[in-house]
């Protein structure tokens, strides 16, 4: 029986995870490789050697460095779950020019530097694998790279952040706002205490960069994704988008445009009848467009021990069965032959299309809304939907709520200029992109 | 550049789609496959030599007799499209023979005989792939398989026949009933003439069958599968089962019980709150809940010459991946290694264990609920919902739905039969199970 042995980097959430299915689910992971190959955890670095443990870790060498477990000569596949971007970058190089095979749950990582170390990896002939870094426990890297390879994919879209998506989804609830529903997700440890990274929408644009990588071919352009965060949505704009029959959601889109590629993280309002305006929750979810399966969804756990594990498990064993297989037969790192991925632009946001919502207060006098229509058929948008209703803490207001047909981008924000210098209008304009899938 | 030399077996709806995505999709498979591969269609058996073609078939052989294509020395990789399990079960058995893989959209001969066939493709060193056999261009197979592969799979419930979830769906409006809507989904070509095949649960059955093989590393037990159809479910049942909060699914599940599996397939009642509830019309979804991952869903077409095509092609591209990896890193056809599979028993209808929901008519008299309530008692079977109201039809009569705990199939069986007696009951119980799921 062959010895496979692995070096964790880091064990905490999900490298406990990680140590616990292997030790837990050796069984089932035995019958499916068909007990040829046996999985040893060989060393793992830690921060702390003094550390309690969350689990048995009798016979495994555990090392304060890194650096000694990617230039282990007992190890054959590195296991990177420390997280950041220098550390676990220069180990991850010095690992690839070790020949060893890489699995990494490290969105960031390979968001802003997977260009590079695929680069490596190929001329070393060694794997990176990473389903855990997108979307937890949810297959979606498979899905993109192999599931869907008989098709051009048009676009995807995902709730690919658990924490963005609880608090949009505790603020259905009548008077919750958003710093209130925040603190609460703090509280449950669903939120950080700086939580800019998931509400901001950066960690959601890691992931979407990886997944729009995979899907069209194209490099990793973590530095092009247009990003906009959730903290600006009120619990108003969450019922009014439901009176209208919409869900607002936290969605990365990654859709061909008509000169590239459109990458953005934004608010967006989706059709309740739309599947993903129904996952609600800590869930993630991703939906896949494909010129000739149509429209699939993935859905699952984002985040956690065990659903983030799973992933970084089966990683594992695909570079298994992969060992020894032809390197030009594996399936590519990014899904695409390195040499055959295309530099298409990444379009400006100004220049993508949209249906938009609009809310904002104004002045509840005669002709009011005669004005705001004429500024939107001035700028030749149409309104598709309108409501209004009184303010309920000033009765001289009315809140107008719309949602027009789909316009430029540069085209709305014109429009919102022209509303906004209207001495009628109270306060800014909010707009937030309506989905165009159905 | 190496080429891969395919050979159809059957040019029908899937197979003339498989032609399309190999002609139209060809730059992109090929920049997935790094250039070093061509696939070439080689010959295809057709039923008639002289029929118009969805596809262009120029350069193509093609020929009426399915086993020249498997005795064709020039053929790598025999697609099978044709359907049936008795012509198509000899041309795969000489085809394995021959050495050649396989790729098959056939449920039924892989539900049926897919024990001997895999059997005899591990002796001959041939990959027998069919992500396309279940639930079209949803990729769960591969989800089974290998996006899961570190996780004991505890139960998945799939809405997995297409016709079944349109004619439920379309229930849903008020007045239609099951005769009148399945009139409808002939008329638009989404049930056939005899529907049977999709409206008692035998295509699901099926396709159950190679799911649960795959979850739970078992053997194909097709035979072993209870099945309930949806002819039975009224109009009425899917509005009361609304007014509780639920929406009536026709489900196969395949779940771990206390001795062994359960295997089945039946109308189903499922919270709004679980997503699955939400999924509508032809559309199929499956849900994999596993002890580390929990739940994921998998959404998609389960039908149509574009989805189950792409599933095809994906097969094929896998299969030409593999080709040059040893046998034993392949990964198994049936997920788990053949030495592995576990002969468990599924457990008996009888044996199972459900919460119920039973809808009958009683004679609107003082007492009938004490005589109900009574009979429940007595089973120790206590009642979680319950709605009464008049009979729209015959006002002496009420509509009683109640919603029951978790029992034992046995247990509610005698307790409808004891009901069933009570002269104040009018006609026969409806009894619907209720997924354990939330």
């Amino acid at each position: 029986m062959k010895e496979v042995r692995l070096g964790l980097l880091g064990l905490g959430t999900v490298g406990g995870g990680t140590v616990n299915i292997l030790q837990t689910t050796q069984t089932e992971i035995q019958r499916r490789l068909g007990g040829k190959v046996s999985v040893k955890v060989e060393q793992i670095a830690v921060r702390d050697l003094n550390r309690a443990r969350p689990v048995d870790t009798t016979g495994i060498d555990l090392t304060t460095d890194p650096l000694a477990v990617v230039n282990n000569p007992n190890v054959d596949i590195v296991v990177e779950l420390m997280g950041g971007t220098t550390l676990a970058k220069t180990c991850l190089e010095q690992a690839i020019q070790n020949k060893k095979h890489i699995v990494t749950a490290n969105k960031a990582l390979i968001a802003e530097h997977g260009n590079e170390l695929f680069k490596t990896a190929e001329a070393q002939g060694v794997m990176i694998a990473y389903e855990s870094a997108v979307a937890g426990g949810i297959p979606i890297i498979k899905a993109l790279r192999e599931g869907l390879a008989a098709n051009q994919i048009e676009w995807l879209a995902g709730i690919i952040n658990g924490t963005g998506n609880y608090i949009l989804t505790e603020m259905k609830k009548p008077g919750a706002d958003f710093s209130q529903v925040l603190k609460k997700a703090q509280e449950l440890g669903y939120a950080e205490a700086d939580p800019t990274f998931d509400v901001e929408g950066i960690d959601a644009a890691h992931k979407l960069t990886i997944m729009a990588s995979i899907a069209f071919g194209i490099e990793l352009q973590f530095d092009k994704v247009y990003t906009e965060g959730i903290s600006k949505v009120t619990g108003d704009d969450i019922q009014f988008a439901q009176k209208l029959g919409y869900q607002i959601k936290h969605l990365g889109i990654a859709a061909r445009a008509d000169n590239g590629f459109s990458l953005r993280v934004h608010p967006t309002l989706v059709k309740d009848s739309v599947l993903i305006a129904n996952v609600n929750g800590v869930m993630n979810a991703v939906m896949v467009a494909g010129n000739h399966v149509g429209q699939t969804l993935y859905y699952g756990p984002g985040a956690g021990a065990g659903p983030t594990a799973s992933a970084v498990v089966a990683d594992i064993i695909d570079v298994i069965r992969a060992l020894r297989q032809p390197q030009e037969d594996r399936v590519p790192g990014l899904g695409f032959a390195l040499d055959q991925l295309t530099s298409a632009p990444v379009v400006a946001i100004d220049d993508i299309k949209s249906a938009y919502y609009l809310r904002f207060y104004a002045k509840d006098h005669a002709g009011v809304l005669a004005k705001v229509s004429s500024i939107m058929a001035q700028s030749q948008i149409s309104i598709e939907l309108l409501h209004q209703e009184p303010c309920a803490d000033n009765e001289d207001d009315a809140t107008i709520v719309m949602i027009t047909n789909k316009v430029q981008e540069s085209t709305i924000n014109q429009a919102i200029s022209a509303l906004e210098s209207m001495e009628e209008i109270d306060g800014d304009i909010m707009r937030i992109r309506v989905a165009g899938f159905k």
